[in-house]
């Protein structure tokens, strides 16, 4: 079914406020999760919220816990998300970069002690809401083998990079592996293989077969020894910066992860430039990729976010698809 | 053969100050592309010396030009490559977002009408020897199809990630392809296949084999989509904070490849943590990885930069190896 954007956000504002959640805090949190919805990112909109719910009651989540800023130096702050909920946290610490980038140029908060953050994209569109570019990433709990090893000692790390621009703000938001296990699962409830190799078989070659690679545990990292590098880089800067947990020290049950570092770096491009000027720039490679000879008559190139901005569109105006079952046990809670 | 580090350096300088470059300048020019072939990146190294002093010859490079700061604003500052050789423009402005972070916790410099930088690490490695960590990157001219596109309209685009560390500081460089072109004819004169997807043949096929996919020109970007998006991305940063050219810009002549935009954010973690803290933080990533499950008995996961330091170490010890020909032919210049 497709439910209206304000009847979603009334619905899972009423489930926070039961679970503890102030009524400021309620309304915001539950706008995250309805805008992560609405633009198509289900896995990490409504169809995770009943997980979310589930870390709240076994302690994971603190949902009185606001984060605090605990050491800073110019345009660096290093802040404790004391165990609060991510999206809140993460977002705090957007607003607080932006604000940083405002005053300096750049600005930088590393965030330690905090909780998933649910789609990183978020803190993108809200930093180029703000007039920001801004680069942010987490880490996660070891889901991944590095290049060279079986183990899952490394994050996936999702990075994001935003850049304002009028026509429709560019976003990008990836993770380090280069099919999460939710992707997997979807291509083999379809029976489909992947589009190109997505890790091992339980025999070490790589393979397309989405079943394989969730029975040998060992999806490829995005772009094989290149994004294990990523994702190992990543997680350090985050730890150092926070001087919070790495991935190696997270527990790997994703029910009990909790503990994560994230850095948010923002850029006010503004400050040094037009945005008649920036906009021009931004608009003229956006051509550039629109007019690039595609594969296929007719599809063009896609910037990061385009697809995005045009889900939410439509979901706006038709309502937000939700599954029945989901929506009925969030009615239910 | 192999040479002494010193024997290569003052050769390299001995050129440079024929071709116009004042005593610093050719010292340091040469330091920088010694240094390279010390580390193992022999094709930024020696190997591509001719063609940058091609590039002198035919106007590309202004040896006299010298970086200048155009605009700033507190921590964000942009400067006008003016272009001068590439790898010193790239080394002033790194220089420059060090100090900047020194000074407010974090820096970033933009770079416009610079050249090619040669090899991007070696300022990640310089900004990690002055104890700060550094994302930096480059955009190139168009030589990559974009995900979705059979046309080359976007750039390899370089991306640097360092962390300064005792035992060793943390340096990732990779370019947004999976196989450079270089990498794609070595492993063709090896007679080798990759070893996974490189490319599309001519047929539009995924492929392991480097001729297929120096014939069809369709190399895969570094994680397929993934990449694709990232180089958009970068692209778009490097030339807004740069108010610089981007990739659609720049001519698709390799000895033509000038006006580039580069981006050097550096972070100071010492602001806001003492060393002991922040070197312990990257030791236990470090340790986690070279007890991580190898896929081969015996041989741990690296972390990025960690064989390019044990490269030095020997080519330091034994001299560097320098293909006979290249040797000669710099004797010769």
């Amino acid at each position: 079914m497709r439910i209206p954007f304000d009847e979603l956000h009334q619905a899972l504002s009423r489930v926070l406020l039961r679970f503890g959640f102030g009524l400021d805090r309620s309304s915001m949190c539950a706008r995250l999760f309805a805008e992560t919805t609405c633009d198509g990112v289900y896995t990490h909109g409504v169809n995770r919220f009943s997980r979310f719910i589930a870390t709240i009651q076994n302690g994971c989540i603190d949902v009185q816990a606001e984060p605090q800023r605990i050491a800073f130096f110019g345009a660096l702050e290093r802040w404790d998300g004391r165990r609060g909920p991510g999206n809140l946290n993460a977002f705090v610490a957007m607003d607080r970069a932006t604000s940083l980038s405002r005053d300096y140029g750049i600005g930088c908060v590393s965030l330690r002690n905090t909780n998933h953050w649910m789609r990183g994209g978020t803190y993108g569109w809200q930093a180029a809401e703000s007039g920001s570019i801004a680069l942010c990433w987490t880490n996660t709990l070891p889901n991944l083998p590095p290049w060279g090893a079986i183990e899952a000692c490394i994050g996936n790390n999702p990075l994001v990079v935003a850049i304002p621009r009028r026509e429709g703000h560019v976003v990008l938001d990836m993770a380090m592996s280069q099919f999460s296990y939710g992707a997997l699962a979807s291509y083999r409830a379809k029976g489909e293989l992947l589009p190109i190799d997505g890790g091992f078989d339980a025999a070490g070659n790589l393979t397309r077969d989405p079943a394989a690679i969730e029975d040998s545990q060992r999806p490829l990292p995005t772009g094989s020894w290149k994004g294990s590098g990523l994702s190992i880089v990543l997680d350090m800067i985050a730890a150092m910066t926070a001087l919070g947990a790495a991935t190696h020290q997270l527990p790997a049950d994703p029910l009990k992860e909790s503990g994560l570092s994230q850095t948010f770096i923002a850029i006010h491009p503004a400050a040094l430039g037009s945005e008649e000027e920036l906009c021009r720039i931004a608009d003229d490679i956006v051509k550039s990729l629109h007019t690039c000879k595609p594969l296929i008559d007719g599809q063009s190139v896609r910037y990061p976010g385009e697809r995005t901005a045009l889900t939410r569109a439509e979901n706006l105006r038709l309502g937000i698809p939700v599954e029945d079952e989901v929506w009925n046990q969030i009615l239910a809670m």
